[in-house]
């Protein structure tokens, strides 16, 4: 079977990799459709990320969708050719951290296509994947694509969680990629009655209002494009952080009103921040990590038709063209989410 | 101008009232629309319910929308004409409930057409209301009727927040009269990803099913109906109990998991409970009553197309009919929320 | 080895019984000592409790501490000679519960000393006791009195933490057995500023004192004496129902402010509420059952000198005297905690 | 009657000042004592702190004690003579977040002692202070000095219900000033079960000790020294951090385990936070802004003897002292808190 694994920086390849042994509790699956996701970039074109770095060929990938093509001993509730949306969480189920009940904090979490532990973690991105069963869920109803969906739409109903609260709520999302998108989506879903959504590329914004936010600011056009909301100790009683740059968190804080929340998804570096804001508007500053339960969840809502993620499936391309589905999911004047169709 | 008094069971009548001063703050209304809630029908029937009896005459009515017609001293933000939702709810503002946030436990109370104190608390349906400035919620692209529809939906919200989480979560909703259905719509609002509905009446699941819900048990036909879900410790995250029937407490109760949450927005009398059942669960069973904020909640998210309660409204009758309009709305059979037009 | 085995009511026996083999991850413990919970009391008068009956002989006890006396394959962090408490929750590890933080509701659960699935599961008094490691806490510092009070403490730890805010609450236990006077101590030490203890025997309410409540109510001699904290909606922030008697939760429900939270820890049968009050007052009724990793906090507060159990055990006797002690226990005008000495 | 005025950096006079009027709702107060707080410090020392600056001459102070002199017309509750702690805390009780229960974000605050708007809030420190019967809580049994604390108790009381779960919990103090020195014991009366206290003086240290710290880090000694509790992503549950510092913030955070919580009621200006983190660990950053019920509780319980403060007066000095004790105050090295005797 062919892989797709990242060799260095901007060296993808399509390599022929062995399938998996299948054990039993697993399922092997005929992969149908591979978004890429922000990290899949970073290690394409940095080879890595903050102080994480490529040391050995990686198989990418880790938002998938496929069908069933042969069950391990003991496996029930899959049948051959069932399409499911197999999540990337892989905890250990044993370590404190999961019988807490926070099984994305585990010890020895084994997310697929992470170069943090040495060997790495392979990745999904290839045409025959041995998984759990219980990674995968059921997706009869959705397309392949929507399935594979499921991963990146999981981030955004964690972080709505963590967010509390959504009911009629004013919410400011910063950063309109693909996680920015389905934050809209999310805490729409959740009961938000007022979504603002600010970042520096109109084509995002252009996204943002089709997925539903009911104003968009470009902060590259008009830097004080959030100041009107921050008049009268601010506005916003929720913010989804999804830019992980320091001046998109801080025009959110000014614009947040007393005891407002920011959920911050977007993963950035060191920044500096305006304590005195958060310290005496009492605002709570939540970090939000993946997510474990919240992927039925996902499957589950875009079934339902209660969540529709695909306007932002922009381009899909065969495998034998990931490369260039890798150049155009760069472009983020692009695309919003790409995807690479593996049958 | 004309109101509609109680006097006695099934002594409703339309009489000449004067219309109160404009105090500063305060706002005249030309009353457009009146909904008719279960309370003002257990005035209509019973002359009041449980211990709490009529002794006087008493104009009914607090679901009610209507145009400014007059401006009080140093009333801004409205204008003559301006379409408005007014709240029934009329928190003192200053006792100890309402500095905790709490003004639906205020100590002083006067929300519109109740009997508990004496003298009662005069109702909402006449054709002219002083309310004051902050009441009144401007319902510009709704109907008078959605407009009147705020005042029920916010009990249905306000219950939603008291319930916590409901994105991606299975919800029970026992009892689907009119504030069974908003609940239904409310959930769904929310994020609920199934919705189950229950009732006696084949009438009122079928404006269950309209509103939404996924699926409906009729429990007269079929008192067993909610047993499948009683399996293996119980399958609902969340109830809504809107009946006030011990019954249906008692077959949600069986169907919660462990740690689901019972909203009890139903008014009823003493229930013999399942103790084990909520210990050994670790349910949590929180009464609901009333709202305050939610209540401009309730018009922001009709108006911004988020929730809509039309297909509730199935009967709206001149005020020269309203003993008419009482008696459907009695008929539980026939109608769900049956409206009086005022002007 | 020697066991405590109930067979029938009023039927203990000091039987031999084989030790169990020591597999990896496990210890053997020389038990030291053994506390009589109440639902080893019901075992021991009636066979039973509820719909739960007695099908064969079972060891009892749940309540123990013990020394180290051989550690099985991979065991680390213990010695031989190590005073241990030993927790009875032996949940699944691996159901959705148990990985939903939740694993007080395992669907596996083996509690010691429960007649509720058949085979019975075997309770903890006994010479030699096989357990996992992971049951094991090491309790230096403590008597082994203390040690084998962790579990009944954690039953209450758990439902302070159930019980939301207690820090500068005023609280109102009801039913002040072991149970009842734990709450007191957990209920301080959680920082609640005002403690009301309510039960029908003196005995009971003078412990309750000894162990902090400000004040007690007998509901014995004084059915009434609640009833001025039910004036103006009531007095008490949070309530530990731990009598399991209707009676008395209908009294903390009159006496609970609006927005007020019962723990109910007691277990009782069916009970006919006032739901209009829950339901007006919104208040909070969450059922606390058992306990998981509150068992070690509760050796950790025992060790830390912040919580001192130690006036509650008022009478230890020998194996040989098990049946005495259960009498003993059985009598609730006379002792507080009845524990078995082992060893 | 005297009061104590500054005008300029360092220029504190002690001058003559008239009684206001006392007028309906209100109680005239003969001071006994009053507390220095770091924010009267700033002024004393800077003229104000960031942006703050003086801009005309300020009475100070607002942690203060007094006996009841004369009661306003209407005035229930209190008694000439009745010694009282009087809240510093004056929200107008009108404004959107005074009705949310918020009254700390109150729009119209009028806190003792702020420059911020002009003209500046003039402060207690003056023998005969004018105040609302509401700010008054009844202090017998206290000493002056001990009802002078409620104050700063208050801020970390309510840091503690911010902080929500602390029962069992493992709790780092990062800034052991009065600030700090009062987390240490409102942490343990909230049930605490390990505290950890870091400071750079090893005087605070010391008094972190006395007030119940288990153990105490130097930072400046040995700035690596909460590095041990980082390992294996962290040890503490909860963190107040009380020093404004950027070192002790990120310190902290690197120090708190997944899904830990951090209290930030030190003022400090913009600081560098480590965002990876923060987000990673999904940590949760909550300012902590001054108080407004808890004021009652302080009093409470330090009435119930439930928390302790005497051991950190250190200093009383006479009102025709107060430059003196400013002095005093402003030495860490020599005092921990500092009031004046006005009677």
């Amino acid at each position: 079977m062919r892989a797709i694994v990242i060799h260095a920086p901007k060296d993808l390849r399509i390599e022929e990799s062995a399938v998996e042994a299948l054990g039993p509790g697993e399922v092997e699956i005929r992969l149908a459709t591979g978004g890429i996701c922000g990290s899949d970039l970073h290690y394409y074109a940095h080879g890595g990320f903050g102080t994480v770095r490529l040391k050995e060929p990686m198989i990418l990938g880790h938002e998938v969708s496929g069908h069933v093509a042969a069950l391990g001993e003991g496996v029930s509730g899959l049948a051959i050719g069932d399409l499911v949306a197999v999540s990337p969480s892989r905890p250990c189920g044993s370590c404190e951290y999961c019988h807490k009940g926070l099984p994305n904090h585990c010890f020895n979490m084994r997310f697929y296509g992470s170069a943090m532990p040495f060997p790495h973690i392979q990745g999904a991105f290839r045409e025959r994947l041995v998984a759990k069963a219980s990674q995968c869920v059921k997706a009869e109803g959705l397309t392949a694509g929507e399935a594979a969906m499921a991963e990146p739409l999981s981030v955004t109903l964690h972080a709505t969680r963590r967010a509390g609260e959504i009911l009629g709520k004013r919410v400011l999302i910063t950063g309109c990629g693909p996680i920015g998108a389905l934050s809209i989506l999310a805490a729409r879903r959740a009961g938000a009655s007022e979504i603002v959504a600010a970042d520096i590329s109109e084509k995002a914004l252009g996204f943002a209002r089709t997925v539903g936010a009911d104003h968009t600011v470009n902060l590259s056009e008009n830097p004080e494009g959030l100041v009107p909301y921050s008049q009268n100790k601010g506005y916003f009683d929720v913010l989804y952080e999804c830019s992980g740059a320091a001046p998109a968190l801080i025009s959110g804080i000014q614009a947040l009103r007393p005891r407002g929340v920011i959920v911050q998804l977007g993963l950035g570096g060191d920044m500096s921040l305006p304590m005195m804001a958060i310290t005496a508007k009492e605002l709570d500053l939540r970090g939000s990590f993946r997510f474990h339960e919240e992927f039925a969840t996902a499957v589950r809502l875009m079934q339902g038709g209660l969540i529709d993620v695909k306007p932002l499936i922009t381009h899909t391309l065969p495998l034998s063209d990931a490369p260039k589905a890798f150049e155009i999911a760069l472009d983020k004047g692009q695309s919003m989410k790409t995807q690479i169709a593996f049958s």
